[in-house]
């Protein structure tokens, strides 16, 4: 541990941060000036002022996605504030250059109040071909995110809630197939009421699971459980645990075919992994110490694992859709990430692994695997155009090709 | 026009924008992940939120200035918005990374009100290490920029004001000296009362002029002036005009030392220059025309002429300042950008002009003389040094040889 905490405050300082601004022409004589800035520069401005949307043609706006935080819930350290988020999202911008050719700018807010957080985004639309909201703590990341996308024009994705459930559901499908079980008959239990519990529950019954219980720190969530409810868990109430279950989250455990934790280490031991039914899928993502180890579900039964961490086998990471999806996105200049262009990103990732290769251990692509960003692209830019929320018509195939060949992004294992 | 109209709007086209989003960093396998983002990125956040300083070490704010518009006052082109303003805020973006290898970001801003300019920019300051006010409409500019400096703890300046006021004087004062004319003793009459103007004023009086005159759309400024006033013209009347002139700006020219224009083209005829008194200097500085073309202002007798134009001699051209401003007071992480640092940054430029090289056509020097940049950002890092306002105590002599080698920026003609 030592040793990596001191590589990376290294690496961070001999760097200053992992981004810089970067020139796409020159500026050598009063000629490159006078077309880079004034007077050449009026034309695009005049142009852009007659009609709008050619801020798409003449501006990096097309290509530039805004990733933002209040610091409110960054990674496992909390609400450390907008000046300690600073490396994180400046790393998930990285992330979005680095798979996907997406000039990302990270925008770390020095406010916490939600209507405030809609504002100045909403003030900051302009400039920006999408929004990529990150690590803002829950309930109050629904409301902001439900707020923007009413009022922006632009895709506003709340990686933390969408990302995870994307990649989660993609695994799901896959470790389904290993379980010979159809997503209609089986029993989900989700660990976490959080951006991220409460949107993986969404997108699994939106796929077609029936039934789905969420835990949170105090047991099963049910209609009219008299504590630690909010506006979200009520919502969670009504669409879940049709059986009315009451208790821990052992109870809900037992006869319960798939586990999916979002919430803390060792939240799940050896024995609930037992009572569950035959074959059960355990996906343990708390970080940086998942619910149970891998090691330990398996000897209890588990048929497949997956984990946040890039050192065991399936590795739900985000960085499998969130790329793709804003690159699919923005390529068709869309007005917004719909559901049909996040089921799009889900069954992107899950096929990409073909069935004589699919096994326990290989349930969902690994990170590096480049074919990812470009399937992912390709489907979520199909998906809306198909549904109208596309502002350019392209042709998907240009897409694929350039980020498989792309050799500024470093990616490389194909 | 036809042509330059053409190649400014199919460069933009081409290029997608001026800038881009660079990586600093190499994201190739799962160790370069865990570096860049989680696990190891969580250090530098545990750093910085112990001590708020360290986002200057670990991060990218210490080389990073957001230049923000509202896009109510661009150019020549007036109130145009935000989404037509973003040609020229990535325009000077790229001019602050081509001229001083700092790190420039455009927002443009979807409102015109001062108070939620002033809580956005409020709201971002966690990221940036200085923040470049530009083409936002007089009086509100003032407003906004004297709340920002009151509660930033980061570099706040209005280009449009001082960066023009900065070129102005130094330009100047050069020109003084061919005239062999005092500073202390000289009339100068300056019409334009918005932003440069303004600033303009203030600055010259700041160094020394004792009698400056301002004209704007109803002729001389005074105090008690019935109509045309607004809270800074008031403040103007109470500094200027201490003998109470009224009349046109042809009145106020009679037996003036300097012209100073920032108004519109052919607000001056040669007769007006030709009532000045012995020697007169003519900064004509309307854009794309000046108040009155040099061939005329020196048949009626100028002795030095600046425009704001390329081709004409002694252009007046913020890019002498701003860039070295912000890469003098990024160096040494000032906290504001004081007065001492504008009279720092005058002087320097104006010294860059050797007594034996000046002539009235060399007053100032030319935006792509390199040098510049290395003494203003010197001359300011010093001057926020002993005044107080630095976090980082810093050899400026660094600075220098840094910028006079880097090989990464493209004004080469030194």
């Amino acid at each position: 541990m030592s040793t990596l905490r001191e590589e990376a405050l290294q690496m961070h300082k001999e760097m200053q941060g992992k981004l810089s601004v970067h020139s796409k022409v020159l500026v050598r004589n009063t000629k490159d000036l006078s077309l880079a800035y004034s007077p050449g520069v009026a034309e695009p401005c005049i142009d852009i002022q007659e009609n709008r949307n050619k801020v798409y043609d003449y501006t990096m706006k097309g290509n530039l996605v805004a990733v933002i935080s209040d610091g409110s819930a960054v990674l496992g350290l909390g609400n450390i504030g907008p000046y300690a988020a600073m490396p994180v999202m400046e790393g998930k911008a990285l992330l979005f250059k680095s798979f996907a050719n997406v000039d990302a700018f990270p925008l770390c807010l020095d406010t916490s109040s939600p209507d405030k957080i809609v504002e100045v985004i909403k003030i900051l639309e302009p400039t920006f071909g999408g929004i990529n909201l990150e690590d803002i703590s829950s309930p109050q990341c629904f409301e902001i995110e439900e707020k923007l996308r009413q009022t922006c024009k632009i895709p506003v994705f709340h990686d933390d809630q969408h990302g995870t459930a994307i990649v989660t559901a993609a695994g799901l499908i896959n470790a389904l197939k290993l379980a010979n079980k159809q997503k209609e008959n089986i029993r989900v239990v989700i660990n976490g009421a959080g951006a991220a519990g409460v949107a993986v529950t969404k997108l699994l019954l939106q796929i077609g699971v029936k039934e789905v219980i969420v835990c949170d720190t105090k047991g099963i969530i049910y209609k009219g459980r008299p504590e630690g409810m909010n506006n979200m868990k009520q919502q969670l109430a009504a669409i879940t645990n049709k059986e009315m279950k009451h208790g821990t989250l052992a109870d809900a455990l037992i006869h319960a075919d798939v586990f999916i934790g979002v919430s803390v280490a060792g939240a799940v031991n050896e024995e609930m992994i037992r009572s569950m039914n035959p074959n059960p899928i355990v996906f343990a993502m708390a970080n940086p110490s998942p619910e149970i180890m891998p090691d330990e579900a398996k000897a209890a039964g588990a048929l497949v694992v997956g984990t946040g961490r890039s050192d065991f086998p399936n590795q739900i990471n985000n960085v499998l859709a969130f790329p793709g999806i804003f690159r699919g996105a923005l390529d068709v200049r869309a007005k917004e990430i719909n559901e049909e262009m996040k089921f799009a990103a889900v069954y992107a990732i899950a096929e990409l692994i073909l069935e004589d290769d699919l096994k326990p251990d290989y349930v969902i692509p690994d990170p590096f695997d480049r074919r990812v960003v470009a399937h992912v692209a390709v489907a979520v830019a199909n998906a809306a155009m198909e549904t109208g929320v596309s502002r350019k018509t392209i042709n998907t195939e240009d897409i694929k090709k350039e980020l498989l060949s792309a050799k500024d992004m470093h990616p490389l294992k194909v």
